[in-house]
């Protein structure tokens, strides 16, 4: 690789970065930026954000520098990842695409991929074919830089969704990015990734904040608080999550959300049904197959 | 206390007791044997369980001894601990009228307490005035003598909810028995009790059931075990609890789990009509009234 980084095994496929830019550094591009540090994957990590995650991010050492406005930190950046809300995404990627050099890689955070890809579509011009969508499993109900951990993407699952027109060497070396991020990749496309998380993540993160509002509106908030038990703790954890973010991502994959959201109301209303009947049976049977389920579901990590 | 145990600081309000007798040595009942073991606060405990609780536990010391019927654990006791599922135990009660000492104190360990002090009151007699409710909220998704482990009520809330009848000794010993096992123990009468319990433990465990169930019937079944993310884990943890277990305490309950059904459902209800509107205030209200209320719960233990 003449007049780049030397090759370098065991980081991301033998690639080093220049300078890596990562454009929000709140809780997951935070993880990020410190994990490209700590594992040497970039010479250099600049990172921007509008809001106060950026001088908290600069204050803990998870980047090497704050760049003052989005064009500036991609400028001469051979990475660059994407980890702004959503709603803020198009916006940003419209206001990149003039700054970006020639080759740069990008990839993103978003936990919804089709609108993100129509969005890159529209805004990246030539560099869409080197914008590979991709979305680590991994998060916290705690929230910015201050929660930020390089180790937050190591061992989670990162869903690595490539749309039609990208670089097949693009594709490769993303997700050669993430396995060396310590993260596991698979690959589906944006609408399989859409429907499938709008079931397993954004709608159980919806039942979270609606148990958690019923007491906190109700007449045992403060009695919840005190007498919560390990069920309590546990089934209303991510209802702790940021109200704006998970709003976005709930309105940005609605479908596929509201789909998963008539499935668990069957179930609910199976289960009122059965209880004013005092039908046991009926319960056991639906507690059953969820506790069937359950129990298979492997050990974290 | 002439022919009594000797007094003892630090253990029961002073107390040890002669022969414990403890009623289904399954999770809660197999814990709380080996915890008035292992802190000296029983001379010698003998279990009883209809299934094969009673060979585990035995197995794994929990108990000193197994009795082979529920009237020959209790003879001669001086402590008798309640430990059957909720539907065993009037007629557990009724089976152990006759063989308790004068004198024995009683306690149990159900989820509900209301229907249990009115099944107390129509079997035990004489007995029930040291009868002393109580409600330790341990638990664990994981079942029977298999899992019971000595520190399982250690620094839980036990909620001891005496009856009009109840000896003011009975409750004052009830209580610092449970001290003694190393929990913190609060009064509330039964149906108090049981309103809590119905929207901070019972209607929740509904709830991961019910979404458990949704996931286990459709299509992402098994994906959703292999890409589960915490929030999903978390969510889901206690639909892997027992399914019988849960339906007879539901049904125990079901006037106050209802309440807290309807609550939930008003919640569910106004997240799906505004995310068919696109309302993300209406959304982000919920969730910030969800979150608020969850950041304030302070951590376990």
């Amino acid at each position: 690789m003449p007049g780049g980084a030397p090759p370098d095994a065991g980081v991301a496929g033998g690639v080093r970065y220049a300078r890596a830019a990562v454009l929000g550094v709140g809780l997951i591009g935070g993880s990020i930026a410190a994990a490209l540090r700590t594992r040497g994957l970039a010479a250099r990590v600049v990172g921007h954000s509008p809001g106060a995650d950026a001088a908290e991010a600069l204050r803990r050492g998870l980047v090497d520098e704050i760049a003052d406005d989005a064009p500036d930190a991609v400028r001469g950046a051979d990475l660059v990842v994407l980890a702004a809300p959503i709603p803020q995404l198009p916006a940003l990627m419209s206001a990149i695409a003039p700054a970006l050099a020639p080759g740069a890689l990008l990839t993103d955070c978003a936990s919804t991929k089709t609108g993100v890809v129509d969005a890159a579509r529209a805004a990246l011009g030539d560099a869409f074919a080197r914008f590979v969508p991709a979305h680590p499993i991994a998060g916290s109900h705690a929230r910015g830089a201050a929660a930020a951990r390089a180790d937050l993407v190591d061992g989670a699952w990162v869903v690595v969704c490539p749309h039609g027109r990208c670089d097949d060497d693009a594709v490769a070396r993303i997700d050669a990015l993430w396995q060396a991020l310590g993260a596991r990749t698979a690959r589906m496309d944006a609408e399989a990734h859409d429907r499938l998380l709008g079931a397993i993540s954004h709608w159980p993160h919806a039942v979270a904040f609606a148990l958690s509002a019923s007491l906190a509106r109700g007449e045992f908030a403060d009695a919840a608080l005190r007498w919560a038990g390990g069920g309590l703790r546990d089934t209303t954890r991510v209802g702790a999550s940021s109200p704006e973010l998970w709003a976005d991502i709930l309105l940005e994959n609605r479908d596929a959300v509201l789909d998963a959201a008539a499935a668990f109301a069957g179930e609910v209303q199976a289960i009122e049904v059965a209880l004013r009947a005092g039908d046991r049976d009926a319960l056991v049977e639906c507690f059953g197959i969820a506790s069937a389920w359950r129990e298979r579901m492997p050990p974290r990590g």
